[in-house]
């Protein structure tokens, strides 16, 4: 019995800020819904790791945490040692542990493992988080694929509709041409139409501009009743959206009850060229349109971005778009290896990681166009959410080398371990990693994943129950060879001035 | 198929460094051993995790290990934030969030968690170690006994020897009067003997002046053919460990075929006195007898040590003593809440940690005379292991309070969470938590616990594969707000003139 209030009533009907929720944790994990999230987690592990050891003789192994920072690896915690100078990194996976095992015999391993990444600007993201993390020799893509399937399909909650293998499998090339993104949901249509062969012969200055660049095209979404429902805010902040997070126009048609249109461009089109529009877009009575014209790279993202926004405004306008009972699981395949750097165009770096082998049929462009080359990369992707992501590995030093040295222009020798490991006999292998957090919060529908970790950080990293991070004195930092660097007297030209404030503890 | 001829050959009779073998530790987990002991684990983890969820409902709970330094912490690794000058710390047990999920309302936790300590200079430790870590709600001491011996029946290797429930139960104080320690090795004999009676009207000095003191007793131990096999250098050494560890003399007596005594008592000893010392401990010609006198927290440990360094001198002598293949699993119970403090001995600091209940008998004395509680502690040994360790925890605020602030003399406000939560109705608890890495090594009879974790550290705490924990530039440490402090230019004493010397990376 407490002898106190409690800050809050433990009823769902009483509303508490996410804060307060926080700080009484152990208050909050006592709702309905929080003991439903964290037991149905622990119910959905159990499954999972019977269904690996068990059913499919996978090695349950653990591996450090404490480990070498890899290279670039900005995202990662360091943990100061005794040794000066010296620091371990939380790393963000067990990636190279579990190529280390597959070199070491350990021909199907798994483990729920604790990655840590530190970003604290993204929004709903944790410091540390859980994966389930796989890794088989002797496979091919279509072999973890078919046993995740199987992992997910064995170890579904039985109050959830259950699921039906195989999943779909699409393209990337697809999915960004259908849906404008590589994490499509697939509960709903509205996909993305090129209409540039309609709108070929106009003389509307955007779209003739737009169809003369290199990858020009005019795309257009159809949202079905979108007229009848969106406001004119909504159509101004889908038009903002365009205009601030990709520097495009973007022209809305509304398609009235008697079929005429109400559109800027309504005076620009002939009468031939509107029937084409409404012909090929599948455009009806009621519906919206909405158009943009630029390259692909742009025009697909931004429409991509808008079909999200619109299948959102229906719903608030009680349409249902998205059945939230609903789990569409979807692989997509056949990514590019290798991308422009964003600040280097000219130089590439892995899509994924270093560590991909190219498809198999690609495999001599390595040499001569690395940027046509597709890598052996698998997502998985649940009602528009990646949730997990694989490859097959390249098991061949020298092929490692060459893509770490020659393409990526990185310096091997910070993998040499790696490298060795390689050389000394590896079997083709490949694995995958889920998102366990991720997962889980859609299973249950919670809107973060906050709601399916018992002692979740805030968004700014804290723990508002015990206020970790919290300040640590000089004498305890002492045998870490460390000292805080306080900002208010950092001195950015790079000179020793630094001074080190007392600090309160 | 390697192009390199590898470091070593992977065959069993192929000796190897162990830096060797860590450096390249995936061609070393390829052999039979390391094999069998990687995937004993994995099995006996997957039927732990079924007993425990399944057969008895418990729900897997993950808890932070980016949380907030304890008080006197000292064994924590830190994590720099940020966040200037904020630090997170790296848990050595998920105790505090263990006790909350209780007052969350899971009412049977567990979890296998990943821990920390930062005890570089102890052999055969590792900074980071998993425990199974179970906590239950509505329980006594006995309930979790009875699940521990169940979940170690239930999970034992087929290819071993089958474990009989329940286990042996011993107090500490039986534990420390018959074997002189708190783990006892129970597979063998030579038990303490209290022999003050034998000798109370002795002459002999050194005895007579052990006797006068408070707590001073004459203990012996039996070595059964110890004067048939150890040699002149064998009994040296037993006298140089009493001698330098203890700050004792230690004496020796031979008992020779014949029956007549080698020592350099025998002169000392009338000829009834001998006889009542050998009636009395039981010594047949052959055997060899320790006798050490001094105050029973000195004697006891002393020569519950020599016990087991004539256990291992006899089987160097090729004398079987401990069998191999037997499991002595051994609870040993009623422990001490509190000690007094090694540097400062009229001060209390608790025996294991300060959340542990006391023994309801006991209750009273709290308040008047603490050093005399007994905590509802238990730990579960193995063939003279401790494996694991756990106690009824408190559950009363009040209670909580008054041993923080009055006994112990700490501040109660770094715990404030915890106090809040037991006073926000938090039912009665108790759990514990096994060392995993140490009892899967001793069940596969592994030399040291680095054979049974996939990539262990070294001694030093190295990774010798990648060379973790690695320099990491100015440039990185940046966003952490902290600098290396060299050693070289240290300044002991406190002023800010600090050097940061250039990193190399």
């Amino acid at each position: 019995m407490s002898i106190q209030p409690l800050p809050f009533e433990i009823k769902d009907f009483v509303k508490k800020s996410e804060s307060l929720r926080m700080q009484y944790r152990y208050l909050d994990l006592r709702s309905t819904q929080m003991q439903y999230n964290l037991r149905l987690r622990s119910q959905l592990v159990i499954k999972m790791r019977e269904y690996l050891c068990n059913t499919h003789g996978f090695v349950d192994v653990e591996t450090p945490t404490l480990f070498k920072r890899t290279p670039g690896g900005a995202k990662e915690f360091v943990v100061p040692s005794r040794e000066p100078g010296r620091f371990y990194s939380l790393p963000q996976s067990p990636q190279q542990f579990k190529q280390l095992l597959m070199v070491a015999g350990i021909d199907r391993y798994f483990q729920l493992a604790r990655c840590y990444r530190d970003e604290s600007s993204k929004p709903d993201r944790q410091p540390e988080f859980t994966q389930v993390d796989i890794e088989m020799s002797f496979v091919e893509q279509s072999d973890i694929m078919t046993l995740v399937e199987g992992l997910l399909q064995s170890s579904w909650p039985l109050d959830k509709h259950p699921l039906s293998t195989p999943f779909q499998t699409i393209t990337y090339e697809t999915a960004m041409r259908n849906y404008g993104v590589d994490k499509p949901d697939t509960r709903f249509n509205m996909k993305l139409m090129d209409i540039s062969h309609v709108l070929q012969s106009t003389e509307i200055q955007f779209l003739k501009s737009a169809l003369n660049q290199t990858e020009g095209s005019i795309q257009a979404i159809c949202v079905p009743n979108g007229a009848k429902h969106f406001e004119c805010k909504d159509l101004e902040m889908l038009k903002q959206v365009a205009k601030t997070q990709f520097g495009q126009e973007l022209s809305t048609v509304l398609v009235k009850a008697d079929g005429t249109l109400k559109s800027a461009l309504r005076k620009l089109l002939s009468i031939p060229a509107t029937e084409k529009l409404l012909t090929s877009t599948g455009a009806k009575p009621g519906d919206l349109l909405l158009i943009s014209a630029s390259t692909l790279d742009t025009v697909r993202p931004l429409l991509g971005k808008l079909r999200l926004r619109c299948a959102e405004l229906l719903e608030s306008c009680g349409i249902p778009v998205r059945n939230p009972s609903l789990f569409h699981f979807l692989w997509v395949v056949d990514f590019p290896l290798f991308l422009p750097k964003d600040d280097d165009p000219w130089q590439l770096e892995s899509a994924h990681h270093p560590f991909t082998a190219p498809v198999p049929d690609d495999r001599h462009l390595l040499y001569s166009q690395p940027h046509k080359v597709r890598g052996q990369h698998y997502d998985l992707v649940l009602n528009g959410c990646e949730i997990g992501g694989g490859s097959i590995r390249i098991h061949k030093a020298s092929e490692q080398l060459y893509i770490l040295q020659n393409i990526l222009k990185e310096d091997p020798s910070l993998l040499s371990h790696l490298l060795e490991a390689l050389d000394s006999g590896a079997p083709p292998h490949g694995g995958i990693a889920l998102g366990l957090d991720r997962l889980v919060s859609i299973m249950v529908g919670a809107p973060s994943i906050r709601d399916v970790i018992a002692f979740p950080k805030s968004f700014r990293g804290y723990d508002l129950m015990s206020q970790a991070p919290e300040y640590v004195s000089e004498e305890d930092l002492r045998p870490y060879h460390i000292s805080v660097t306080w900002p208010a007297a950092r001195n950015e030209g790079g000179g020793g001035e630094e001074v080190n404030r007392r600090i309160m503890t």
